[in-house]
């Protein structure tokens, strides 16, 4: 097996880490159901857990994946708007800054025409999908002054990822969105982290002025009328968040001349696949909700590893269902998944599958707990374990790892290895 | 047991990490050896992984010994030169600069005299052995200028180390030595990692007349005559790389008041332990290979534990067979090992046993799978393993940690506890 590369695979199960769910007699979703494949090959290799920052620690799906795909918290992260942006089409040159945003809704009864001064109703506009495109068409191209141009583009449903192109601008700015939780405290006006940046004074104030004019042009828009009319939540207002500038590249993929790709539906995880250089194969019928087509996603992933070194496949079904609180479907899909994987799992790949992060059902948010995980290569270790579940990995060879090693694990598995020496960054 | 010290042994089995092997029908060479006090060692305490440096993470020797003797990677690691240089009892003080030398194979059949501009052969000249000591006397105290007084003396084989002493160098210059599979390359100017860094340019061009010089004096040299006469690689070049300073005191082991010593045949592991104050006990009879005098080595760490606090024994042959892919041959090693170090495993001694990375014999080179480890001592847990093998320690209660936390639960053990204050350095 001397100097022998193998290929890998890394399938990502969003959110699929549980804690025991009563309605299924104190087992996860993962234990509960009935992964013939996925259990074969736990029993062929190693399982156990990853933590993707840091034990305990919940992350979002743009830190989970971005350790996965090599990347060093906290330095090496990507901002969210940033992603967005690369997801939907928009690419960053050195310069430019990227934000995500919101469709929302403040209460235009009463009150002046200023959005800062307005309440704030619902942050996602009732999660509009419909007319969100059309919206965002009427906000692309609005004129702020000072030679920038505004990009608006939408992204799925109340989402839209916008890019502000111009000389002195500076990603270093507060979100307008308060966040989760906090309509109370309405549209925050954005400001430089630091007050003496000038460039992030100026990107500030850039970012006010289109809020502004953003409101003027959505809050009688004809798509807004006919919400009001049918007593929907209009969309009238637009929360820029997460700041990013592109970066020169980084990851640890980058160290060696591999050949990525990743297959997903969800404009964040595409939008990191670009940022780090990846191929990113994406698809209508990749809708990154549970009804995606996985079978188009399996095909596309095989068609993948005929051309790459180390594929990325990003399910997300598993994580909306625990967001819904629907341990029963999480536990069905998983099943379909175990399914549908079964032509990938070759034994001349090195396969990982692991998650993101744990979204447990009864919670319907991210927790801390560990991801479980499994890793089987040409040759590897072998545990005891034949179940890949949380108790199970519980007694798992791997261990407790953190996700970059993961990565490296693989990297060693697939013939990359090469000895650390003093200077290296890990 | 209140406040009572007992004294440390680590045995140090190099490479003794590996994979299922399909000749000892999918164990390891470490599962399929007959190991009876290693593991009525493994009943009575721990086991589990170490990892070197970062889960899956391969590394040299330098390094995963470096790392078992305390120092922190990356910013404690010591570069090779130095240790080399050490090893073979060539001290470095402060401002002298060390490298590790290969002689090398270059062709004088045509072209001029200059090394650099020479087609490389062989960059282990056939590995020499005999002549190489009289060969690096020819260089020895060669005169170069500047008031710089050049010590070359010899290592294993044809390695050599050497020393530069004299005003205004520094170490921070490039390889001579172009690195495995790249003979292509030739001999490559020495070079400033920093163009502006005048030490190390005058450095570097002090290493390029020494190489230059060495040729003139090598390439008709009565050793190579008469090996250019038997038809073998002459060993005509010198090849510098691994440029290092001593530098201040650092590592684990400094910050408590202990007497370490270390048994090795290893001129690197020598050289790391006399880098860090140890007391190196070392014999011609251990040649750090296969056929080593295990008896003799024993002998010597018995006789150390009676002087020093905690005692390194280091046994390379796990590796050498490792590398030259012989799982049978391992076993058999490993079951001569755990016969003689019996009268070494005390039941008053803190002990640990460990590799400093491992090497699976399929691979037959260094891996990033975690190390088999056993930690054992007076009053100390036990976990439910009763044998030392790589499935045995996925399952053992030590769990997987980093080297450094292991030679940190050793001192514990040994009674070293303190408790941790925020400044203190890991």
């Amino acid at each position: 097996m001397k100097h022998r590369r193998w290929r890998g695979l890394m399938i990502v199960l969003d959110g699929v880490g549980d804690r025991p769910v009563a309605e299924l007699d104190g087992r996860t979703p993962l234990e509960a159901a009935a992964t013939p494949h996925l259990d074969r090959l736990a029993a062929r290799g190693l399982i156990g857990f990853v933590d993707p920052v840091y034990p305990g620690v919940a992350v979002g799906t743009e830190v989970g994946i971005g350790v996965l795909f090599g990347l060093r918290a906290p330095d090496e992260l990507l901002p969210r708007g940033l992603l967005e942006a690369a997801g939907v089409g928009l690419p960053l040159a050195p310069g430019d800054v990227g934000f995500r945003c919101n469709f929302a809704t403040v209460a235009t009864d009463g009150g002046g025409r200023d959005p800062f001064a307005l309440p704030l109703l619902d942050r996602r506009a009732g999660r509009i999908d419909q007319g969100a495109a059309e919206l965002a068409r009427a906000i692309d191209g609005l004129e702020v002054g000072d030679g920038v141009a505004v990009r608006l583009v939408p992204a799925a449903q109340f989402r839209a990822a916008l890019r502000l192109q111009g000389p002195g601008l500076s990603p270093r700015v507060t979100d307008v969105d308060p966040g989760g939780g906090r309509l109370d405290l309405g549209l925050l006006p954005c400001r430089p982290l630091d007050a003496t940046d000038t460039a992030a004074d100026h990107t500030a104030r850039l970012v006010n002025r289109l809020v502004t004019l953003a409101h003027e042009r959505l809050r009688d828009h004809p798509v807004n009328l006919a919400r009001r009319a049918h007593g929907l939540p209009e969309a009238n207002a637009l929360l820029p968040r997460g700041a990013g500038s592109a970066r020169p590249s980084c990851g640890l993929l980058t160290r060696f001349d591999l050949r990525a790709a990743v297959i997903s539906g969800d404009a964040t995880v595409l939008g990191l696949g670009k940022a780090l250089n990846m191929a990113t194969l994406t698809d209508r019928r990749f809708t990154a909700d549970p009804a995606t087509d996985l079978s188009a996603k399996i095909e596309a992933t095989g068609a993948a590893l005929a051309e790459h070194d180390i594929v990325f496949l990003h399910i997300k079904g598993s994580d909306i269902l625990s967001h819904d609180h629907y341990p029963q479907r999480k536990r069905e899909f998983l099943e379909r998944v175990d399914t549908v994987i079964a032509p990938l799992l070759r034994d001349d790949l090195v396969i990982a599958v692991t998650g993101d992060h744990s979204t447990p059902c009864d919670l319907g948010f991210h927790s801390g707990d560990p991801v479980p995980t499994l890793l089987v290569g040409p040759g590897g270790r072998a545990d005891a374990q034949e179940r890949f579940g949380e108790r199970a990995c519980m007694a798992g060879g791997l261990g407790r790892i953190p996700a970059r090693g993961l990565l490296w694990s693989m990297l060693d598995l697939m013939g990359y290895a090469r000895n650390y020496a003093p200077g290296d960054e890990l």
